[in-house]
């Protein structure tokens, strides 16, 4: 069992390269600071469908079928598809992907699963089970805060501790023959739940929970952080991150010149009015298949933990005066 | 790559035990044919809690509890938790077994989730990530109805081919090195829709998926229908049963004798007015972790093709006048 880490990690034998990657926004997200990482920018958001739903689903497929093409595959070539999204009943992935034909493992990670389905779908490949897989997870801004907060038309007050879902979707191509970036561990977390009820802060319910998983991969490798070039989270936004650094040094790990938060990065807060930062399954996937993975290839990053946060609450939970249980997945990216 | 077998089926090559499996209901299941294949009956709909939801979390936290102590392990001993719910977001599971601090990874499969349990699952043990994991899912009655339909206040007629959702769950452990029942392949489902959009019959959605990834299996594995001693679906009911019976002659195949479907066996459906039968993630978890288990234990049956069904809808895409995609996923289960 030797590919079996500390308490909560693995480690891979085969490699699994990510062979090809995509990622496809929104008009905001093509206004910010990272526009010219992404490869499509949509502008409508209805992207030319009739509800926010079926603009998500085109977001997915779409994306999806542009990380193939990267790689000269088409779906026949994926042996499984690992996806997922935030809606109730994942139909942001299930009306986008069904078209495809791919065997589907739904996932359901809240904004971590990206996280999973790269841990998963590395797992798929390492252990024989197949040769391609495909990844991809998206959000939509009027879906997402229809189902978790208020329908855009209310034009609801938003505190400064809040989020910008954003709209776009991030998919790679996971291989087992070819690649100049691979995935070589991954550490997978636990729900993490201190109590935090406010959905408008949903930073400092994942932060508790990104510190565990981070926590765990140093100890399970028995590595310090700067054997990360990066150590990049997905959404926790501003309120989150200085909770992540914080709880890390009273843990004894300061990972403050090496972090990366995907929600700081993908808007201009102060010119675009997102408050703490993005958010969302889209945010870490469009950020990680288009400016990281970018970034490794160049080799301004060689090797990177990757740890998107989710928390796992709705509506129900929410009015039942629930907090909200969180959950990070970490996974080791490197070049080749 | 001999663990791929056709299009869409794994062989394992390490052997993949279930060790322990367990099973808790409410009272209407208590008061069906397989009342005495349970391994608890819960008369309080509510489990001592205060809503339909923290109910269902009980069930799947005090299930999974059970077959942990069944195998005499706890929570330390399992490696992962793949585990997932009806309820939008997963929070049936997520409130249910954050307490058990196993890192987890949210699984969506609608009433398939069971079948997509088993499968990561099984790949995640003969992978070689793991001695021990848990596999869980549930369902309830009361939290269903609200989410998908109408709440159980307002009393709505139900139509004949509509199904009754289970309220219970079903867990089991899967382990490299000790059991009596193994997991030996694994056919996973792509997702099927051919336009049903009349949620108070699911069934007809679902067996279309049903026999595509039942097909595969003969296919992929090069077999005949009597390789198995019985091929069981999870929630198709009786309409939609009628229709997989059907669907699989026209493809060349019969099954007739040796088909079971979950739905059909827990309820009395005349005696106890369930119309079609039963449904939901806890349907077939809970069947599967009582009788299934344990006929093949007792060498009743000593090969089985269990292949849940679920369909990917929730109350958006029904109002927005879409169908119901659906997806099944095939685990083959034998006697050591």
């Amino acid at each position: 069992m030797e590919k079996i880490r500390g308490e909560q990690s693995i480690a891979f034998e085969q490699p699994v390269y990510i062979r090809s990657w995509a990622s496809m926004v929104g008009q905001k997200e093509g206004e910010g600071p990272l526009k010219d990482t992404f490869d499509q920018i949509v502008d409508d958001p209805f992207f030319g469908q009739d509800t926010w739903e079926e603009s998500e689903n085109e977001f997915q497929k779409e994306t999806a079928q542009l990380a193939m093409k990267k790689a000269n595959m088409s779906s026949q070539d994926m042996r499984y598809v690992f996806a997922g999204d935030l809606l109730p009943q994942l139909i942001g992935t299930s009306f986008g992907i069904k078209s495809l034909e791919i065997p589907w493992f739904g996932l359901y990670g809240a904004c971590s699963t990206m996280g999973e389905a790269l841990s998963l779908g590395a797992m798929a490949i390492d252990g024989g089970y197949a040769e391609h897989v495909l990844t991809v997870t998206s959000s939509h801004l009027g879906g997402t805060e229809k189902t978790f907060r208020y329908p855009l038309e209310y034009a609801n007050q938003r505190p400064p501790a809040s989020s910008w879902t954003v709209t776009g979707s991030g998919a790679a191509v996971l291989s087992r023959t070819e690649g100049e970036i691979k995935i070589t561990g991954v550490t997978t977390g636990k729900l993490v739940d201190l109590g935090v009820t406010d959905t408008m802060n949903m930073g400092a319910a994942m932060a508790p929970a990104a510190c565990a998983t981070i926590y765990k991969n140093f100890r399970d490798f028995g590595i310090q952080p700067d054997h990360y070039d990066k150590i990049i989270t997905g959404d926790l936004g501003k309120v989150g991150s200085e909770i992540l650094l914080r709880l890390l040094k009273e843990n004894h790990y300061d990972i403050t010149g090496l972090h990366m938060d995907c929600g700081c990065e993908i808007y201009d807060a102060d010119e675009q009015n997102t408050n703490a930062g993005g958010s969302g399954c889209g945010c870490c996937a469009s950020v990680l298949c288009g400016m990281i993975l970018n970034k490794i290839k160049n080799r301004e990053w060689n090797r990177i933990l990757f740890v998107p946060t989710g928390t796992l609450l709705n509506t129900i939970s929410f009015n039942e005066g629930k907090a909200m249980p969180s959950i990070a997945h970490g996974v080791v990216i490197e070049r080749v």
